[in-house]
């Protein structure tokens, strides 16, 4: 089915294509040729989905729009304070091709005008063996992902009437803001104008501007994260020549528009957009890609400015010790205690980006619940990123609450684990699962509660088996002469996945775990069970196949009730079989009212 | 505990606290008194909390932040176009006293400087029998929640040597900027900068301007939801005087600053922040704000191109029919129907702030599944926002998928109704509750897959009521002779909370409803039992007390298994008993699994 976003483009391009307001630029011969009803229309998401519609793939020259990306390269190269004493970001409100320098100094107000998009070129190292258009090529193909090459008859073109450009760089020779003669500077300037892009390229250097420098469809690193905002921010304030305030006020959106007709917009963090259309308005900006823009940004309310595109608490969900447990199972008193001080233990699952917008929120309700609780566990599972900030400020939550008996613990994804490590985070309160997370906080409070282990001294006498509690002292010697014993080493698997269920343990020692294989070919613990317990009761109850693999984990004592012996009961001893059946239906319906209170507390919203 | 965001400011409050660089404005008498060693710091979120150090309490006046906030009030009074003919929003690249009006029409580059100040002033309405300075008074008073006065002496000083003003005033006459002569709207100017406000105040004012114009403490509309971005706008490009470029590229935070040494700066719908220190740069803007700005914006990731601090996919949880499943009982075969074909109803809950770029991923995800599935719910419960662009998306998913077989249906919290009408979403399509979107769409898919209702026709016999389902034709005889029946009224309560369970009842025609309490007095629903199940047997098992209301929601015929029949079945006739407890636990164990289903769909990410 076509979606929806890509039946809008081709609306949206519809709705223009027969505007052909403007003039072609012809300041140059070779861009006069430029067929002025060429237009293409795209967006490309921060993960590289593309809805593109029209000339997306019809080459022409970036011309201005390298401006803004080479300025990027500059950075890399220099450093952030060499460059501003070089070429200032003040918006000049002159037209693009002023020779705007400040008083004294000479730098150009900002790299968007040709004398300082000249000034930058001149800022561009030589590396690697490689000249500096080698590097701005290769720089510029970063972004778009692709091989990006020079046109030559345009270069020629700009290179042969570039009479105004020679002398802004004498002028900056002159100021010494060029370290050398300008030739080479100039021929550097006029190529990296001169390369060729698509409209599709455009959107996807938008896009990897939008995803932290990162272009989405190679994963190669474009641009250093630390200069995106700065490339960005000279965008948001020059890079529409003076037409850029209203720009920003009317579209809200960085941007760069070059007199071949092309415009590179990027809502930040979100998207990239890039529009080909050679005719240009007064200003020299696309004249179609400047409707098309307003359009799209108030369309799809894309204005940087507007509030409802904004990130909000990390809280995914809070829950408590009570309502939601780990997936092991707890005699049925000590499942009782756990839910009626579960609130000791609190949860907090947090989600998507951490930012100090959306970990405020998060710190000031753990804050607060610190004064009434004794563990506060944040699950970092599905948070997607988290910047320095918010990660220093959980940490800073952890040092404050351990004298006050609060301890803050995480759970989180291995890939947060350095980050977590780097703010100070305690090793030993980070968990990889909140199963070892909740089992942890759940000991300690028990512990607390009771002053004793929650574990049974093993070997449990039948009796202690919560399956046997209310047989008589006959019905415990009935089974102690009937029920023969097993043992499994640590490591056995006890039961297999898919076989039937001829049979169920009762536990007197050990521990056991219940497994399901996953899609990755691990397998995932589903429960923990221990001494006192009854292994496999659900399948051999309703005659279906094993659900899970049970292995031992360590050495494990158990009696086996074997289908045939417990059917044997109706007629045998039907008096025990009730008891049995009375106590496995208490026992399950115990847990399902558990995990209906899960299923509440994971639901609410 | 002392929040550690608040420890973060007042540390940051102290790195500053003995900096005295720069001078105290002087260009009146009455500021040039100004104590420079008052120094402020205040952060506000959208929800109106506030961390605040320092002297955030102490009066000053607004000088030049009243620019910014006034200009939304001339947006209002006149509409954008009107006020773009009168002034531009271009940067001047000057300083805030230049005499900058374009050529030719002689509109002022932009509202930020004096020239532009003025002509706004000059654009607002009597109105409502108030002047003009008694609705800008008003107007700032709405943005810091309580009413704030002028300062005469202040005002005095201004007005006996706003000389250059009053030239300003008149050029703007002479070119028809100002319909009439410029003495009342100086004067209004004159008073409007003397407005005395806090730093907190200011940080207040930048959270509404955040929260898309309402205060967040007095919860009042401040200024209208569609001029936010427009003075956000042109606080980004035109707020610092001729720092405005290296402020965004630095700070990136559109800020006003005023000569009484404060600043107001916002993280576009996320928080706004006020600063107060009297010494200003050569710039004219307070030195230590702009060093406590920089700061922050690093140091706390504020920088409004910082792409960390964006809105991802809106999806919080992806799951299908045979994981979670509607809160009422089915009959065994048929929830085992709907798990096998569960995958042809999905479902998606969406969270957070809908948006393009959040709800972009949804309808790429869900044109996908459309492919192989026949129903997709979208559980709007955890949306707080929607703009139309992501609503009107989501309708024109439905309209596309309903030719293909595909039905998309709502559920949504009553906030969203009117707005998922005006999109065209057809009433038939939104649900109040996902147990009703989901048992629409399970009945839906259990008539196509089986071709009738899976509903009972009752009365039914007792044989086909689960419990007894494997009882022999004898015992069934039993049951019927020694079971009594008992009938309910439609709306009759069977079952009350807190009640001792004695009984057990199985249905043969008839639905009830299982209600629990909630928090605001109403009742909601967790379960629906149709006509041959059983009721209220989970605490007539465990001997626990009622933990739920039973409601008939039509006539209920049943028969009645009490305490003392079942507990006489032991002796009685055991094998019964056996029968029909094992069957009870089959039933329960089944459950379990189902609620395992649904907390592992719910616990994954």
């Amino acid at each position: 089915m076509l979606s929806p976003i890509q039946e809008y483009v081709e609306q949206l391009h519809s709705r223009y294509a027969s505007s052909m307001e403007g003039h072609v630029a012809d300041y140059i011969p070779e861009l006069s040729k430029a067929d002025p009803r060429l237009f293409g229309i795209c967006i490309a998401t921060r993960d590289g989905h593309v809805y593109e519609v029209g000339d997306t793939r019809h080459p022409f020259t970036i011309q201005s729009i390298s401006k803004a990306l080479v300025y990027g390269l500059a950075l890399e190269d220099r450093g952030e304070e060499h460059v501003l004493s070089r070429i200032g970001v003040e918006p000049s409100g002159e037209a693009f091709n002023a020779i705007s320098l400040r008083e004294g100094s000479g730098a150009p107000f900002n790299p968007m005008i040709n004398a300082g998009a000249i000034a930058t070129a001149g800022q561009i190292l030589k590396k690697d063996g490689k000249s500096r258009i080698e590097r701005v090529v290769e720089y510029l193909s970063g972004f778009a992902g692709r091989d990006l090459t020079i046109n030559q008859s345009v270069y020629r073109s700009e290179s042969e009437t570039g009479h105004r450009n020679r002398a802004i760089g004498w002028l900056l020779r002159n100021f010494g803001i060029l370290d050398e003669d300008p030739d080479e500077t100039l021929e550097t300037y006029f190529q990296q104008c001169s390369v060729e892009v698509t409209c599709r390229d455009l959107a996807l250097m938008g896009a990897t501007i939008a995803n932290q420098g990162i272009q989405p469809l190679t994963r190669k690193r474009a641009i250093a994260a630390e200069y995106v905002d700065n490339v960005l921010g000279v965008m948001a304030t020059c890079g529409m020549y003076d037409w850029s305030g209203e720009w920003i006020y009317r579209v809200g959106l960085p941007a760069k528009s070059g007199v071949g007709g092309g415009i590179l917009a990027v809502l930040p963090g979100q998207l990239g957009i890039g529009i080909f259309s050679p005719p240009l308005d007064k200003q020299g900006n696309s004249d179609r890609g400047i409707k098309v823009c307003m359009d799209l940004s108030r369309e799809l309310a894309l204005h940087m400015m507007n509030p409802t595109a904004t990130p909000r608490s990390a809280i995914r969900l809070k829950y408590h010790g009570g309502e939601v447990v780990s997936r092991r199972r707890l005699p049925p008193q000590t499942r009782d205690l756990l839910r009626a001080n579960g609130t000791m233990i609190q949860v907090m699952e947090l989600q998507g980006g951490l930012t100090f917008t959306t970990i405020e929120p998060v710190i000031r309700l753990a804050t607060s619940l610190s004064a009434e609780c004794r563990h506060i566990i944040f699950d970092l599972r599905a948070v997607v990123n988290a910047n320095s900030v918010s990660l220093i400020l959980l940490a800073n939550l952890g040092t404050r609450l351990a004298p006050q008996g609060v301890r803050v613990i995480f759970c989180q994804p291995a890939r947060l684990m350095t980050a977590l490590r780097t703010v100070g985070i305690p090793e030993a309160d980070i968990f990889t699962t909140m199963d070892a997370a909740l089992e942890h906080c759940e000991d300690s409070l028990l512990l607390e509660v009771t002053g004793a282990s929650w574990r049974p001294h093993v070997p449990l006498h039948l009796k202690s088996c919560t399956l046997f509690r209310n047989c008589s002292d006959a019905e415990i010697a009935f089974l102690e002469s009937e029920l023969p014993r097993r043992h499994y080493e640590g490591g056995q698997t006890i039961i297999s996945t898919g076989d039937l269920a001829t049979e169920m343990l009762v536990m007197v020692s050990g521990n056991v775990e219940v497994q399901i294989p996953t899609e990755n070919l691990t397998r995932k613990r589903i429960d923990v069970l221990t001494a006192g317990m009854t292994v496999g009761e659900m399948a051999f109850l309703d005659g279906s196949a094993r659900s899970a693999d049970v292995v031992a984990l360590e050495s494990v004592e158990c009696v086996v009730i074997s289908k045939a012996w417990f059917d044997s009961l109706n007629e045998r001893n039907p008096a025990l079989k009730i008891t049995l059946l009375q106590e496995m239906t208490h026992e399950i319906a115990s847990r399902l009212r558990q995990a209906n209170l899960s299923i509440s507390a994971f639901h609410r919203s």
